[in-house]
């Protein structure tokens, strides 16, 4: 997939005279934590986030003032650095520096991007304009698709299931399939066997629930401490629903 | 202020055997990106957000396989980075290091916290159970409120405002006071004078406009390129309503 498929494209957007206050407003009515600023032209030029506001002297929260070292060394930056905490108007407070993407971007590029740069949302430009962007929740909401088709999928075969369920274990790579034993009843997946570190459970869960056609997952494992000589069931094995449910 | 003052008391939280779908879902219903996952005791057990979901392989986004030599360095983290990749629970997916504060911590702390470690929001806690959470949407809030009070402030004598701007002006330490005029008439501050650097402009609105009683800024301050001999004045001088209001 790619930005294009996921981007929100009515994006509320502020122009860089306008007022700290009513930025502040609209974010908090729209319940969003950033918003790209634009020239008259539709062109990102900035964007201004919660974390352009949290260190202000109307909160007592603004930074202890700088010594007077850092005068002799830029005089220019201090003055940008205190109408950045002080500033009134969106342009004075915005971060400058804006990560965007093209609408063809694909999507584990901008969530390396977001990984990487910590942000939370990317402008998607098209011919110098701002034609959409990109949040965390545009991912979300994908996500979420994919785990409901997935949960939604039609019954299979338990044969079949058996054969993929072994083949994730494989791929995952993590898993000491020699160990364990699966059954598959109407796509309920008992696992017995042993583990060698107690947080493969974990891992094969995951992979066991990644299956297409899996409904539940009932965890037999048992792991023994080789320090102690303690033996680990899974918990759910108190569970009287007697396994995890596919949803 | 303190945490008190400010956190929000109806926190929306989940336990970690609810399904990731089911998280995702009330994220996205609530508008919220991030939930703080419990135990039966209310004890914070780690917290689950938006960052924890974007690398998934039913998104194209999961992280390359990791090579050969990582498995020899460590399995069981591996399998457990798996199942944080790939986990139907939110047990499996959450951050488990949270960082916590108590109802008296004082909101620089809080911020300085949300800063330094990145994070969105601090789950407040007193006798190891949750009861509060302190999101930057609620220190905007906060900011909202004071920009506004700042604004509904009652009118003032000129030469007090006038007083309080010098004053401003000095303690910003970052403005050259003495090549600058300020005159005030019915709340409204004019500035007359040179800059010694282009970007001092911001920081004397703001400096400005912090002043109780001031209602809007006229900045006729001109700045003198030594490269080029180009002079500038502010570009509200073509602005026909002849100023910066505060608001």
């Amino acid at each position: 997939m790619r930005a294009r498929d996921i981007m929100t494209k009515e994006v509320t957007s502020v122009r860089a005279d306008l007022s700290v206050e009513l930025a502040i407003a609209l974010m908090l009515e729209k319940r969003i934590s950033g918003l790209p600023v634009l020239d008259p032209d539709c062109a990102v030029v900035g964007i201004v986030s919660e974390g352009d506001l949290l260190a202000r002297p109307e909160l007592g929260t603004a930074r202890p003032k700088p010594g007077w070292v850092q005068y002799l060394i830029s005089p220019g930056r201090l003055a940008e650095a205190y109408a950045r905490e002080r500033g009134r108007r969106v342009g004075d407070v915005m971060t400058r520096e804006v990560v965007t993407a093209s609408p063809e971007t694909p999507l584990d590029e901008i969530v390396d991007l977001m990984t990487r740069r910590r942000i939370k949302r990317v402008p998607i430009v098209e011919g110098g304009r701002l034609v959409g962007l990109v949040t965390r929740a545009d991912l979300l909401r994908s996500l979420r698709r994919a785990l409901q088709e997935a949960r939604e999928a039609p019954p299979r075969d338990d044969a079949a299931i058996r054969t993929d369920v072994e083949t994730a274990f494989v791929d995952a790579g993590v898993i000491p399939l020699e160990l364990i034993e699966i059954s598959v009843v109407d796509g309920e997946v008992g696992l017995r066997g042993s583990l060698t570190d107690e947080r493969q459970r974990a891992a094969i869960r995951a992979a066991a629930e990644s299956v297409s056609g899996v409904r539940a997952v009932h965890d037999r494992l048992t792991w023994v401490d080789p320090m102690s000589g303690l033996v680990l069931l899974s918990t759910q094995e108190a569970d009287p629903r007697g396994g995890t449910r596919a949803v």
